[in-house]
């Protein structure tokens, strides 16, 4: 092959980043070269030819986004970042490598970096992050137009990430919406840690996305022209596009290149001195010539003119427009919403009704939503079950992207990762619905969200045994315990209409991934009086006091904490003095002051109430006993019925809470 | 269409199934028509035609196996087995569907009845789960040859099923090893809950399974000819079959034919009515006309000769084949099994050795496959990592079934659901492995073994923070809790290489599911003297008990045991008797006598030391500032540099139990 001058720089450029990964990851003593090396020549043609940035403004909220979805290779990314000159990213971070507290990390992280999009790492979260992404850049358009939002979303992907089931998933939805604007490039190496992909798949890439929908073009991943061909094939299509790019895993390096060993291991001095010779690359470790140094730098300004001609256009835009934008951008709150919210509080405390949790929940979105329009639902193929289509909102469709609810289809663990993307984008404020049991199914991608601490909300209705007859297999009862566990994730479980509103409010008041737990059974109000605060916003809070002092307390959420104050009544009737504290968020309750936390909880004996596991409630009581829950799988019937069986009624609380207290059984 | 007598008798026998789903729906007042009455055509052909079953004889080894994917269709199976005369399956018992603790319960409940051969409901497991059915037939067949094991595994699915992700693993896993005969069919109704399939999909489904290495085939699912024929060419292909099946939902109700809302709610009077009318059904609710049952009663007798020629094959096989064939079909240790073990970890006490618990795991492994040659080994990519492939254990690959170490690929979802799948087939005793913090990725086929209480082993290696510079994205925290938290699940975490063997061998002598997690790095040897008794198998023991009356006793699980105990070393150089308390298993303790519960936690004050989030450990501790954890995720960088952090050191544990005791920080 006789290579251009254009292509022979390329290589150059991408020799560079090769070398820093290879050496960074020599110096750390641990780290994946092979993925670097691999895919090196796919990045700088992207990035000096096509990728939309300017690394001196990596805000610029119209850039084109990029997701290293096999973020093993996080040196790839680094070395990109570093060389185009991203704020921040000298060399002593390049060389802290995997060291304790480094900013190039391990695997990249959300944060660490200008320029790093989203946290990746755990296989296929990338690409379906980057499914979020581009539907998050089609919905602002229709919101705002070319003028502001007019980007492309890349991202880098291997075998590992197209073996996920969470892939499929994201391929599907994205083919489905005719995300154009998504290009996923993948590293066609023939290698996985356990050998030859021939170990373990036989399936044809190209085929299998155009199954669903995709344009998919198959190249040479060391041929920059054949590169640069493709990406513009991919620009030009009306549907997202596969690049399967035929490469070499641990390109060059003399006895390693394309076996598996490269993969997740330093090279080892004599096959890196190997390397060097192998790509003329006579430099030491960490130093780039100048020539390759000046023509990253270049690249790095390839977007100015262009961002600086975006950000005229935001100035020159509407007022009441631009501010709009710039406050959805900046995920901040409207004026005004919180008083809506206190007004809204108020007559819902006044005309109490018995209705579903998840229909107080809609109800909230709904009030939300007319003063944040940012908000963006969806749900997993249960609509009209968890309620997440509220009042106002229309369904989004392929090509009607001014629609604010997502048919997500029956792909939880997808959708779960879309929302993650949308709030990483900007702009919008998403949530998602699917039953709380199946919660498990998004947990990857959940766990992300609270460790990037994003703001996204998690609807999960059905929350419990009361789903009745649909049986165990749709009977949430360890996923409260499970979720709870999350650092970082607030988990709220209203009890009637007042508190759905005010865990609503905030969650989308705060800064971090929520999960929203509502019963799908209709439950009591037990929020009757307007309260001048949110109590729910303290996690717990006295709903009913005892009549005197406090001979017991019983801590209860949900749609339990109407059986715990039917229960206080039956146990005043016994001549025991109980209080309620409703707990609706163990997370915020945590945050608040010692003295608060005790005087919620008081010295009395505790009880809890909670129709789930008892796993995790001795943080409050002293032993499983003192929980009112489900111990083992819930049963298939009537969800009355069931409840009854576990003991969850006011009668078999108050029962064993006169028992537990010595107290006579019978009448006195 | 002209009607051959043959297909007008089938349709008949398939109303008979409809009527029955329908009426039972209608009676419970819930349940799902849509999917058995589009449905029953196609299971009537499969059952009348080709299903090799034995209704008489549901335990027969060697029959086909059916799996409802679509689990909530679960009256169309309950039809079958009660049509067909499986034992127990009577009238009666249907029309108790939904009612409380029923055993036709809303989604097919494994052991409810006999011919349920999974639990299904949760979207996608059926399938994955068949799989490994599927996987289990060949490997059973390359053990005992085509006169003991050769059969077939069919399944039922629908939309939601082929759109999670874990059905991608599962195709592309099954088209990869050739599982020809596994046969999915596709309930092509194009309907979802909400609304047609294209309200959130595109996907070409034939091309899809193409793209897998899979036959595709699309018939009218309401053609028994087509039908006939269609599976005639799944038998024939030497490849997986998709069958494609164009079906109505709700198929025959007069309005909702062909609608979402006949997916999950009771027809009504009026429309059952109708449907009564259109098919020309004229009989009472749960009445069938006598030449119909007739009809079903020999197709569940179609196995009988052939079922008794197997069982005649079996007693003239070799006397010492067909007990080895009992004896792993019924699940059973082998004789002599466990002495060999107490051998070995007499001898593991005698020599002790600093390995990471992982390698300690392996060899643990090594012993038990050695006299039990029905343990099936895997790991989803990771073979070199989490050392699933023990010595003596040959890779299994296509064609090659006698191997014993599956390559999942990156595919942990549809592992473990594979894994229930042979465990379920039975002869097998299945395990597959990866790092804990994907065990969030396994969760939802997880919590089916459970529910199922079914003999599988998930190996979870990598399991704390210790994981170092591959960082918080790889370093598991929250997820020992929240496995600990799923309702009959055992959780081991062994210290070392004896606490290992016990609780391998603890787990493969138990029969429900377990998760055995294993640290990736070095440990001291914590269990130095041999033991009369598997002291792992209690699920707690005192490892060293205080030098005198206990001050103070160190819960601790895995690779913090040995941390404990140079801490309880340090401890005594001040004068504080501390005693360690290994836990190995927390599900097992709480099955021991409370006598000896009390006796080992004792009286003193207690602190836990795990690696892991603090969440739960209240069960034995005040509070979670008794706990040695991780509070928050971790970070990336050397492991001993996390562990120092977070204070997971000797040093950091004494001082601050010393502060907790009140005693004087400064030496004596």
């Amino acid at each position: 092959m006789v290579e251009t001058e254009a292509a022979g720089g390329i290589r150059r450029m991408a020799h560079a980043l090769r070398f820093l990964a290879a050496d960074a990851v020599e110096a750390a003593k641990s780290g994946h070269p092979g993925m670097p090396l691999g895919m090196a020549d796919l990045a700088a043609v992207l990035f000096s030819r096509h990728l939309k940035f300017d690394a001196a403004r990596p805000d610029w909220a119209d850039r084109d986004r990029f997701v290293l979805s096999n973020g093993h290779g996080s040196m790839l990314l680094y070395g990109l970042l570093h060389l185009t000159g991203y704020p921040g990213v000298g060399l002593d971070e390049l060389k802290q490598f995997r060291r304790a507290h480094a900013r190039a990390a391990g695997h990249p992280e959300y944060r660490h970096f200008p320029g790093i999009e989203t946290t990746t790492g755990p296989l296929g979260q990338g690409i379906a992050t980057a499914v979020g992404m581009a539907l998050a850049e089609r919905m602002m358009n229709a919101r705002f137009g070319d003028e502001l939002v007019d980007h492309r979303t890349y991202v880098f992907c291997g075998d590992g990430c197209l073996m996920e089931g969470i892939s499929q998933e994201a391929i599907s939805l994205a083919g489905h919406l005719r995300l154009s604007r998504l290009t996923v490039i993948f590293d066609d190496n023939g290698t996985t840690i356990d050998g030859p992909t021939a170990v373990s798949t036989s399936d044809d890439q190209v085929k299998r996305f155009e199954a669903s929908n995709w344009a998919a073009i198959a190249v040479d991943g060391h041929d920059p022209e054949a590169i640069d061909a493709a990406l513009r094939c991919a620009r030009a299509s009306d549907r997202p596009t596969l690049i399967a790019a035929r490469t070499r895993i641990g390109f060059g390096a003399p006895t390693k290149e394309g076996r598996s060993v490269v993969h997740g291991s330093p090279l080892g001095e004599a096959e890196l001195a190997g390397l060097r010779q192998a790509l003329d690359w006579p430099y030491p470790a960490f130093e780039i010539p100048s020539d390759i140094a000046e023509a990253w730098r270049a690249v790095g300004r390839r977007g100015e003119t262009e961002s600086a001609a975006w950000r005229r256009r935001l100035d020159q835009a509407e007022p009441a427009r631009r501010a709009e934008f710039e406050r959805r951008t900046a995920g901040l709150l409207p004026q005004g919403l919180k008083a809506a919210v206190e007004a809204a509080l108020a007559a819902l405390a006044e005309t109490p009704q018995a209705i579903p949790v998840r229909q107080a929940s809609r109800d909230a979105v709904g009030l939300l939503s007319r003063h944040m329009p940012e908000m963006t639902g969806g749900s997993a193929d249960l609509t009209s079950s968890v309620l997440s289509q509220a009042e106002g909102m229309s369904p989004l469709a392929p090509g009607a992207f001014a629609g604010s609810h997502v048919a997500y289809g029956i792909r939880e663990h997808a959708m779960a990762a879309a929302l993650n993307g949308m709030a990483l984008h900007g702009g919008l404020l998403p949530y998602g619905a699917t039953y709380l049991t199946f919660s498990d199914y998004c947990r990857p991608s959940i766990r992300l969200a609270a460790l990037m601490g994003i703001r996204v909300v998690f609807l999960f209705t059905h929350d419990s045994i009361g789903v009745g007859e649909d049986g165990p297999t749709h009977q949430p009862v360890e996923q409260l315990a499970s979720l709870r566990a999350i650092p970082g994730l607030k988990v709220y479980r209203p009890a009637d209409a007042v508190e759905a509103l005010e865990c609503w409010y905030d969650a989308v008041a705060g800064t971090g991934p929520s999960v929203m737990v509502a019963a799908r059974q209709k439950v009591e109000p037990v929020r009757l009086a307007p309260a001048s605060q949110m109590l729910s916003r303290r996690g717990a809070y006295v709903l009913a006091e005892a009549e005197g002092p406090r001979d017991v307390t019983l801590l209860a959420t949900g749609s339990e904490v109407s059986l715990a104050v039917a229960a206080r009544d039956l146990l005043a009737g016994r001549g025991v003095a109980a209080a309620v504290v409703s707990m609706p968020c163990w997370e915020r309750f945590a945050e608040q002051p010692a003295d608060y936390r005790r005087s919620v909880l008081g010295a009395a004996p505790r009880f809890a109430v909670e129709a789930a596991s008892p796993f995790g409630w001795t943080r409050f009581v002293p032993d499983e006993d003192h929980v009112f829950g489900v111990t083992g799988f819930g049963f298939s019937g009537p969800g009355p019925e069931v409840y009854r069986s576990f003991g969850l009624t006011p009668e078999g609380i108050a029962a064993r809470v006169l028992e537990a207290l010595g107290r006579p059984a019978t009448a006195e």
